[in-house]
């Protein structure tokens, strides 16, 4: 709709982050981007409900096999919102063929995998984004911001959790098994918040970890807890479950430093509660136009939603793609969907071995 | 993109309103209206400017003189977003070509206008809307809901302030004038909450009121404070200022029965406290599919943005104008804009009168 | 238990605030008084009653005739904490004895009853305290500190309410009566924030009113709603109620000016709310030694109760008594008392006539 | 003064701990508990302050040898508030002259040391409790009423924090040195969580931990995090921390289960966060006359303060001597006392050996 040269896109899954991207892709128009989306195609494997999403969503074509996609001169940038046994086979196929790709998270469903899928899009010279969200919450920027500028000092503390209840009284579902979903809460909730950690403080370079299904029937993790120690010499916990009544989506971390202090929880997303050197918290309403991202949207105080992180995602992707930026390190590479696995398979051996797990990290070439 | 009919729109105005809105039409194909807008084409006086907006908010044409739109035969919904002075001529030139149209608050600068704007519509028999988009809050929703299955018991007060802090050092704009803008934060701010009140209480019958300017040079009001009779017996107050620092946009009422009360902030959009007979206030995250509008978005705890109000606000215009239901009672119609400003002129008036001032209302025939 | 001197007490009273009392006169003793409150004795009608209180509260005599307190040359200082009727005859009984005295509010029925115990206090030359004891909330007093500091700036706006709910179902009580209790909501709550007003930004002077009986049965107001008008120019509102489901004790204020706010609810005692030309709230917890009266308690983020307030409230009366300090201004005195009478006396004027009410205070001399 | 009989009582320490006390003597008499403290003697080594504190606090006499105290016929109840490292030979010394005896925490500097304490106690037959105050908090004692209840269904999680902020600048102090103050924030801080732990969920069976020192010139810990498991299939996180900006007196701990879960910070005494089947957390204000304890102070949303604990813990100590009922399990006796420094040794062993480290509890008899 500007005068921007137009990027051709496909699609793969039409679920919940089918709907995110799809929302995210038309309204990333009105933020400028540098190349604007052209919704080429998106796939799934029952043709009925993928020509339902394709209209709601507003796609040109439905396609059944995400192997037309990758192969689409049309095609420039290939978005897998697909189910995690999906994430490996297409991407690799997307970057082989030169697409520019965003990959949902978990990147992987091991380390292994994800760092396969990484090494193949670093080869391939594509333009790679994993899906962490999170990052694009104008709040959670903003501490970054902060942290980059010293303003809390040494750094002391990390510490995170990730609390829902819905498992609690979930019917059966492919969530439950371990064959599909991989893991339970680690992988779907711990996941964002080992991502916030890295994206924050730094690297996690050891952790301990219990790890435990209370439902019967369930056969992935219904939680865990962890301890973390950070190359920076910070200290915390991290933790998630599907188990904890009273908590809807309680996305919430804190960072302790000699100077200052943030917080933040996700269902009060446009916040950030902010401590200095003169006593207790402070809460940001982070609507100001200065406001990362915010300058974008409306005048302070009118708050944005979370399928408005999407939008910042994709317009940060986009930006990446026209040669005007990179995709770190304010947006999650392959090699961070990577780094994250590793972290979450040592709490898994950790939670095994009764042991702290020390967490080595491979580059790309090795 | 879904198989239903469209309905052309032309839009007046391109500023804060413009982009709402456009963004808002786009927004609401991805919630299945039963009429899916067309957007044929946006006006406004500077020519370039009016381009620009057209090519960022996927507007077909721009044009500059909102007659040309009024007289489009391929519009069939006219979105008045222009500034105050703008209302009344272009929304009574539209309704009388048929047009159904949705005016932004507030309707008119005075009751009279606003009435007369009201008559004309009515006469037409077109649809008509006046955008006060609180009332598509999910939150204020629920609100209502609960009061009208009577869970709250006998009502007895209602106490809403709106609280911003940017006029204290604002530079020099038409807003602090009193040709231009009319009022200050009474129309700007206090007329939302008089709507909410009506929404959720019924009808004001009396109020008494202080209105102040503070701040030298401004023309307009800064800020008012009102005591306020309700046709149920309810009491309460109405309170709006710019000059109040530490409230960034602090727009909250309360509702208070024999059977319980609820509190609403909309720093916190996605939150409703609710009280019963047990004790006090809990947060109700209306996130839930089954919460008002929440099956259209994410799963719980995943919040809303300001701006998708007005995504169910237009789903809501667009579903009357498909004859699928009506403006009222949950959407404000022209009526309801009308009846908003005789309460704002009424605390005008008991400012200067020293008096309780009755408030009485007119009917469109008369 | 120090070396300082002592004083002899007696007290009028046993039930709420004789509790309340009697407990401060004792947590007083290690808080260094120049005067050491010895407890002569405590007088009520019921001599079973006042004989239990007397022993509960280590009090050395009980009476069932003030008359006997205010003869005794044992007793310096007369506590009145009995009913509103039983304030005017024994206070000023008591001060024409010499004796100095506490007396709990309101201090008088009417402004006129009130202003002729201030007259006689006065003429009497002793040392009078009228018991508003939320001015000895340390977070109250750091508010008054920074207003006086002028931290706030140029003031605008003053919002207070005062909410309950056990008003709702309460049985039948001397409370709901007109001539034993006077007023409802009004005096029993209202007062407390007239008193807050007044101390915190000045001399109110003139008010708008409604007040509203609302339960069968009751002969006084269950709610009121004000708006406000002080010397300085600031405008806001007044409101209590006894009908506020979900409102357990909101005692709660706010102040806006140029360069800051402040805002407090008593049921976070310990908390302050504070804005600077920064942008939001911060919470304040005031337990640090610094904050007033803290350095007579814990380290920081240990809290004091609402019972510690009267204690600080004994603590600043003695240190008057002694003549180290004045019970005026951070102390409510008899004319505090009638001047906060004036402002609830045109409230209900203001409810009757439909009118602004301008309010006059007048002297003691004339 | 009432009409009970008396209990003579003699105190060791007249710092921090010496005036809580010695307030909650004297306030405990309002409260008609079934013996009447009546305080013999304080005692510590500084002639000078000792009488100071003496006179200040209400103490009849002032000693410098706890000797003298053990030994005092008149005495009947031994309170230990005095430095850690004078816990085991006084306590240990009074109990064999047959006092009962209040303790502060830690019991002892390590599991062994504590052990002796208490198996010293338990042999004397005297009654024993260990100085874990939060117990004593009203909000606190209704979650555990709530537990006991099952009210929350099958326990899945515990998680607590205490965090404080004053470590980052403090200067130089015995705090801080091995020798003397044996451990840093683990006992200082965690040794409370620990205690809440064990009477909120029972008993932990497992830890992995990690332990900090970050400040230079600090020979104790600063810092610790933990993950822990318990008998009943929990598992949590426990951290304490002295450099946490932004937290003042942060001691706050969650409880999941199936059906509800609790939540409380001390630094909001008065409130407990409770949720059930239905959602989200309500606050409820603990200050009902049927809440616990509240039944002897103020009428509701009146809070008490943090200095109120202490009376509560005596009242309840005075009952289990006057043989009305028992120390356990609502107060913590020295075996409590025991196992927390079993938890707490744990952590420190699994910090050093990086391994999970279960914990075995030893019997009094063994």
């Amino acid at each position: 709709m500007t005068s921007a040269e137009a990027i051709g896109v496909g699609m793969l899954g039409y679920a919940f982050m089918g709907k995110a991207h799809s929302r995210a892709f038309h309204e990333v128009r009105s933020l400028e981007p540098p190349l604007v989306p052209e919704l080429v195609s998106i796939s799934g494997r029952n043709a009925e409900a993928v020509e339902e999403a394709r209209a709601r969503y507003g796609w040109a074509e439905a396609v059944t096999d995400w192997r037309r996609q990758v192969a689409d001169e049309r095609i420039s940038l290939f978005d897998n919102g697909g189910p995690n046994a999906l994430h490996a086979e297409p991407t690799t196929a997307a970057v082989r063929n030169g697409k520019h790709v965003l990959c949902e998270k978990p990147l992987g469903r091991t380390a292994g995998e994800a760092r396969s899928i990484w090494v193949e899009a670093e080869r391939a010279g594509v333009v790679h984004m994993c899906g962490f969200n999170y990052r694009f919450v104008p709040a959670v920027r903003l501490a970054r911001e902060l942290l980059e500028a010293g303003e809390l000092g040494e750094l002391y503390h990390f510490r995170a959790r990730y609390l829902q209840s819905w498992g609690i009284e979930a019917p059966p579902s492919w969530r439950f098994e371990r064959e599909a979903a991989g893991s339970g809460a680690l992988g779907d909730l711990g996941a964002h918040i080992v991502d916030l950690a890295r994206y924050l403080v730094g690297e996690p370079t050891a952790v301990t970890a219990v790890v435990r299904t209370f439902i019967t029937g369930h056969e992935v993790d219904d939680a865990f807890a962890a301890t973390v120690e950070f190359e920076s010499g910070v200290v915390g916990t991290l933790e998630a479950s599907r188990l904890a009544r009273g908590r809807i989506n309680q996305n919430t971390f804190e960072v302790n430093g000699s100077r200052g202090s943030v917080s933040f929880d996700v269902e009060r997303l446009n916040e950030l509660q902010v401590a200095d050197e003169g006593g207790a918290f402070r809460r940001v309403l982070v609507t100001d136009p200065e406001h990362p991202f915010m300058r974008f949207w409306w005048p302070p105080g009118h708050i944005v939603g979370w399928g408005d992180t999407f939008t910042h995602e994709i317009h940060h992707l986009l930006t990446a793609i026209a040669g005007e930026g990179s995709v770190a390190p304010h947006g999650a590479t392959f090699e961070d969907g990577y780094r994250c696995a590793e972290v979450c398979d040592a709490i898994v051996r950790s939670a095994e071995s009764g042991r702290r797990e020390a967490i080595a990290y491979r580059g790309s070439g090795e």
